[in-house]
């Protein structure tokens, strides 16, 4: 089940306002995904994920195939009851991750043969087993197999006929695992991915069979896999507003806090990342004044929260009153520092409800802008804050 | 500040419920406090520890002398704000820490010298210096500075003579320690700590010396040092309730459940101990039915919570009712599994809140049976329970 409405659009860009329900709820778009590869939201618990507004989150069919295997999530009757979050969820195909195995995998038409990286067993994952796979993890947004196309291979970029080759394998795939997907019965929303490399003609004739084939939602596939960020942010100008405009569309990987501002701008309602949660492992935190690196000593002896300005529990405690407004409940720099410096855990724990509730509460403020009619304002105040630096 | 009320005894044994007031708030004895060695109960948010109930935190001097350094936590007015923890703390003197250093440090009448485990800088603890520190830390209960007579030695056990000798240091530098707490004006309470190796007669000598000095509190040191377990229970039977009636009494570094219980009976009001975080970060979890493995195969698919009868937030969630109660809202053995073998974070995060609210909840048990006059008959649950297994 999917039911898509468009709320409001702007009349400076691509940009929209928009509600998708789902089996397990509603999601207002524009919105970011955190990413919950085995199940989990890195260093965050279930709650603090409610807490600071995710709607939908992210699973990896690969991985939890692997990991704990479909046996376990099955007696479970899903992802949503073994992890613990009740809200919507959204798989991939598992088919990036098969990818990435590099020499351990072999593509054909059927699908793809691997080895369990785990194990060593011999698997293979098919538009099929994808959607098998998917149906039992019973996640809200389901992911065609696509193959991802590479960028480049050991440095020479992939040439326009392998694009073109490896595009057209993915809309057969598309045709499968949408035909897979309805034998099963599957009561959620299947999603097709648009391919076809930094090729716009490629990307136009992958989105037309795509639309054609009338799926829930679209997806834009093979961008954020190691191209120069200006033929990402040259993609992210093309596609998205080319989709159907009364289907959600969904931008896989990207990016920064500055990407998914002109994401939207471009017409791009969902988006994820591991950014948010991996940059906080590292010590690097956003804010609305620029990026922070916590290690850095001048934060030794620092009083003020991550961003003075921010309401999450890390920089407002509990009470939510921001630094700002007075509030004085949250973690300073200084105690930040510290804990980045013994190497304890709470350090990463606190950083990462930071950093996703950065990207969470950058959504919604481009949800009230866009239903305020004042994007563009929101746009150019965004650039000026993060220029201005911490 | 120390004001200390006896609220009830049990007539079968030396326990006792008691009840603190300290700067920061009020203690129910007999309680367990959970240590925060760099300020972070590690893998635990403060809210999360306010929410299980924990009532008064440690904090290690040594530790956050090295890092964040006393200037800093100085900035902060004391240890409370900088690490966002607003009941009572207790600070150990250091002492543990450099005696730890081995070959790293020398012990003179005046004080300990010895270098810097951070960054090799050469330093002196002593009495006055300890109360310094302590003093900058704002710490609610303040320890003095002892010598922890060691077990043995290369394998050699501590004769009576060095033991001696190390009870009577100690006896001096509790002198010293309080003649500079009191010089320094500071605010809170001075813990005397009883010394004397596995000695009674010298535990006698010294908690008599420590009685007269009239410390608004009592510790016991020297125990879990290494010893065999039969040697600690000999101590914890022989010493407590010879202590001051009308005072605190704080058993240091105990223990395992059952000897926590055990302790109470002879008399101890106050526990610490690693055990319940450091375990939890090993996967080993406190149940009411005895411990648990979760890196255990049996646990791969088990729906069950690691403790049906547990109200934590990991067995029963954040509406709080456990799995025998009919809840279902916290997070399965099954995934606590997965979670331990992916090595994701969230794994030691939910077992450390379990193990703790485990030791928290049985002195809330202990404490409601000594006010119900229940004491004896709650034992024998506790000991027939606890050997039933998980």
């Amino acid at each position: 089940m999917l039911h898509f409405e468009l709320l409001a659009t702007d009349p400076h860009s691509h940009a929209r306002r928009a509600r998708l329900t789902l089996n397990h709820g509603v999601v207002e778009t524009p919105i970011f995904m955190p990413v919950g590869t085995y199940g989990t939201v890195k260093g965050v618990m279930p709650r603090s994920l409610a807490e600071m507004g995710a709607q939908i989150i992210l699973g990896n069919t690969f991985h939890l195939w692997m990991r704990p295997g479909l046996d376990v999530v099955k007696g479970f009757g899903g992802l949503h009851a073994f992890e613990q979050w009740h809200k919507p969820i959204l798989t991939d195909s598992g088919g990036f991750q098969v990818w990435s195995l590099g020499a351990m995998r072999k593509i054909t038409e059927e699908g793809v043969h691997f080895a369990s990286p785990v194990n060593g067993d011999k698997l293979f994952l098919s538009p099929e087993v994808s959607m098998q796979i998917q149906t039992a993890l019973n996640s809200d947004i389901v992911m065609q197999l696509d193959e991802c196309t590479p960028y480049e291979t050991a440095g020479v970029p992939t040439s326009e006929d392998e694009a073109r080759k490896s595009m057209q394998m993915s809309l057969r795939w598309a045709r499968r695992s949408q035909e897979e997907f309805a034998r099963l019965a599957n009561p959620n929303a299947l999603f097709g991915i648009v391919q076809g490399g930094m090729y716009e003609h490629l990307r136009e004739e992958s989105l037309g069979a795509l639309a054609a084939m009338d799926f829930p939602g679209y997806a834009i596939g093979g961008v954020s896999v190691g191209e120069p960020k200006e033929e990402m942010l040259r993609i992210m100008a093309h596609t998205p507003h080319r989709l159907p405009a009364h289907k959600p569309r969904y931008l896989m990987g990207v990016g920064t806090p500055e990407d998914l501002v002109q994401g939207v701008a471009s017409g791009v309602d969902m988006f994820d990342c591991v950014m948010p949660t991996r940059n906080a492992r590292n010590g690097t935190l956003f804010t609305r004044y620029g990026d922070l690196k916590i290690r850095n000593a001048r934060h030794r002896e620092d009083h003020q929260p991550l961003d003075p300005s921010c309401t999450c529990h890390t920089c407002a405690g509990s009470a939510g009153v921001s630094w700002n407004d007075g509030g004085r409940g949250g973690f300073s720099r200084a105690y930040l520092h510290h804990l980045d410096r013994c190497g304890e855990m709470l350090g990463p724990m606190l950083a990462s409800i930071h950093n996703l509730h950065y990207y969470l509460n950058l959504m919604q403020e481009v949800r009230d802008a866009l239903q305020a009619g004042s994007f563009a304002a929101l746009r150019a105040q965004f650039q000026a804050d993060r220029a201005r630096g911490v």
